[in-house]
């Protein structure tokens, strides 16, 4: 298993030049000469290439018709640069499998004396292709990396802060549950409040990251520093992970932001140094697997971090930021979230009859994805009605994403309007859905929950909807 | 009423130059001069503009800051040249409320002699903005005109082709189900099976435009001619209505197109002369307001109308276009919709007995909108397996809209896989609830349905998902 993964003419190459999988190598292309070491393959990644990470800890894939030579630096893996640049956080270990045993730091010793200069962030792992790498056995990606472990893949991030992680779950995140947003919520509420921290970080798998984000947003108010979320479309072990680059996006959003929320930290993609910092309510992953795929809905990205430095645009006056503080007291935590919200999708040929199984189910709200600004056909409407009549609140959002609900426009819009149906102007559904099981879950009179989903919290509801 | 609408500044701009609603007035402004007849100012409209009808059927709103003169040009609107102006459908009536009437032409008699270069289109019309007004009443819009109304206000479209109009509905989208579908798809096959027709335009409701459009690409295949739906997401006595513009799109693809198919023409945005072709199951209305709110999913927009010109730029093999022919025989028409399908979209705290209701509701097949590559939680898969066994056919999409489903990635991808689910690789979930619906309608064997959802028919599956 020497060249695990390598066949046809990028083995030939390997063997050719006497490398192999692990070793530390210098190798010379036609564009470029690179000091690396060369990874697995895996199943997925483009034929013809050789996989290596290179010292700043990024993978690169590179065609074996560029390469003149791949020279061997004479070290393999366990003896490289990469574990002999040992952070605080490492310990070297050779074990008889030969990989390397990270191991969690005692950070209370050493934080004491900590300067503004080198402040401490806490980065706290949920799962997902963040912490996760490849299954050489199956192909596939397992949650398995712990927090320090990752910290491990990016020694770059030394550079900028002690990092003191802590596993909370591994999940992958279409896994998690209304249950885990509030275990988050709460473990982050009490790492605020020892005001050790510059600022959160939460390692997390990218299928639900907005609606964590969400419910981060409704349970962490007034927020005195910044939390952000953190995945990757790649994992780390794969060559152009976004693992790395947007781990250290989120640290230096962390530590250098002078805002303060909830926030999203991923790939910008237009070059490979910018992360874009989305707000938690108005974020959505818009693609399977590109690594941009998340994108701010109506709004640009709140902040980019390029390099070292965190950008910071000019924003409309609708959109309200908080400013990093050291009001630690006026924190509020509300992490209770109640699921019995439904979110129904409309679509032409939608059978009524679920907004009566939504009752039956035992919803309190029901959320309904319509379509345009906020419709669904003349046929729900019976139904909806009944709904109401019993006490459920139902409101309405848009499967078209981008764009503001507006129900007097249209006879539709007007007939739900007069039902009692309450739109949610362009708050997204994701965040619909989430908002609900929060107020429900922190509130009990449904009329103060009817007023809480109107009202805007935390940018969920902008108005910054340019109509042209 | 004869300022309707208009108050303070530009009311009394209005009286200043003595013109009224109605007016055919030559407008001098700091931008230059315009031959327009003043229009009714809706409550939506900006303030501070004069609203008017150019002669090319376009509609602006004119600041009056920059207005440096009105004057009249003697006549009122039902004098005016769009009046005199008629063509073939309009007849000139005067009634006692003063407006015009339009009344269907007896097409059948003026097309025996109709050359290539005046071709005949047909125009059916199904309801939504695009055929329809503001009530000045209540403020909202009413689906209330007919095609041939339609066809008065953009007189532009005489220039390229008699239009044949028909009223097939008078609704908004929202409330078309699959049952007019059929009606559409089977009205279409009749139309092109008497050859007479150029290409065929569909107006349409816009808010699912796309399922339609998706229903009709898989009820019509080998389509001889194009067939356009269009719609307009303001309406076309509105200012900025973008109505006329895509009218003249739609008919332009249907004269001109060298491809043939079910194709969805709307504002591209970019620049007021152009038109973006979509094709009909790779298109998304992903805007509530804007006038490029529909948008193509994976793939670039398949043509673009440029004034009178159809671009049609080189595209990835894997998308297959046919080209327009004369073998009307090779059509086949499969209008039948069977709703026994159910979309239920996944969010983290999903009840997954949503999945058991689905069967006892009487659905057939449930797609499920998961997150991500395509993954719902670990707690819905014995609800999904139980469905599987009472043989109903579970497909899955992703919620994140572009992209493509790969269930091998992860461990929970590859426990769906293994209990049965089926990945619709990059459909859309609007494309697969259509295409289920359609396929249920059309095909009695179960396991000839499951093949017929995975089989690419009309581009709802391209591979041309560029991963970076």
């Amino acid at each position: 298993m020497t060249h695990n993964g390598y066949d046809g003419k990028s083995l030939e190459m390997l063997k050719r030049f006497n490398v192999k999988v692990g070793d530390l190598v210098y190798i010379e292309t036609k564009q470029g000469n690179y000091s690396a070491t060369i990874l697995p393959r895996y199943e997925y990644s483009a034929p013809g290439r050789i996989v290596a990470k290179l010292e700043n800890g990024y993978n690169i894939g590179v065609s074996i018709d560029k390469i003149k030579s791949i020279k061997r630096a004479g070290k393999n893996l366990n003896n490289s640069t990469v574990a002999s640049d040992r952070g605080p956080f490492l310990k070297k270990n050779r074990t008889d499998t030969n990989t390397l045993e990270v191991v969690k730091n005692d950070t209370d010793q050493e934080t004491t004396n900590l300067s503004n200069d080198y402040p401490l962030v806490s980065l706290i792992s949920t799962g997902g292709t963040i912490s996760s790498r490849i299954d050489y056995r199956t192909g596939g990606v397992r949650a398995a990396l712990t927090a320090a472990e990752l910290y491990s893949s990016v020694p770059e991030l030394k550079k900028y802060a002690y990092i003191e992680p802590e596993v909370l779950f591994s999940e992958y995140s279409e896994n998690l549950t209304p249950k885990h947003w509030a275990t988050i919520a709460k473990t982050i509420g009490e790492k605020i409040l020892t005001r050790k921290y510059k600022g959160v970080v939460v390692a997390h798998g990218t299928d639900t990251m907005h609606y964590t984000a969400s419910a981060l947003s409704f349970a962490l108010q007034n927020l005195p520093i910044p939390v952000i979320l953190v995945g990757a479309q790649r994992s780390s072990d794969r060559p152009s992970s976004d693992a790395a680059l947007n781990l250290l996006g989120a640290t230096i959003m962390a530590i250098k932001s002078e805002i303060a929320g909830v926030f999203v930290a991923m790939h910008n993609s237009i070059s490979d140094d910018l992360v874009s910092i989305h707000l938690g309510t108005r974020v959505r992953k818009n693609h399977t697997s590109r690594r941009d795929a998340f994108k701010s809905i109506d709004i640009e990205p709140i902040a980019q971090v390029r390099g070292e430095n965190v950008e910071v645009p000019e924003h409309n006056s609708e959109i309200s930021l908080s400013k990093r503080s050291t009001k630690f007291d006026k924190m509020i935590v509300k992490p209770n979230f109640n699921r019995n919200v439904t979110l129904l999708k409309f679509y032409p040929g939608f059978d009524p009859r679920w907004i009566d199984h939504s009752f039956e189910l035992g919803s309190k709200i029901i959320i309904m994805e319509g379509t345009g600004l906020g419709h669904v056909s003349r046929e729900c409407i019976p139904a909806i009605k009944k709904a109401i009549d019993r006490q459920v609140l139902v409101f309405i959002t848009s499967q078209c994403i981008w764009g503001k609900m507006n129900l007097n426009v249209y006879e539709t819009g007007r007939d739900l309007l007069s039902i009692g149906v309450i739109p949610l102007q362009n708050m997204l559904s994701e965040t619909a859905v989430v908002k609900a099981m929060w107020a429900l879950g922190n509130f009990r009179n449904m009329d103060g929950i009817k007023k809480v989903m109107s009202h805007n919290i935390a940018n969920e509801i902008t108005n910054r909807i340019k109509v042209d």
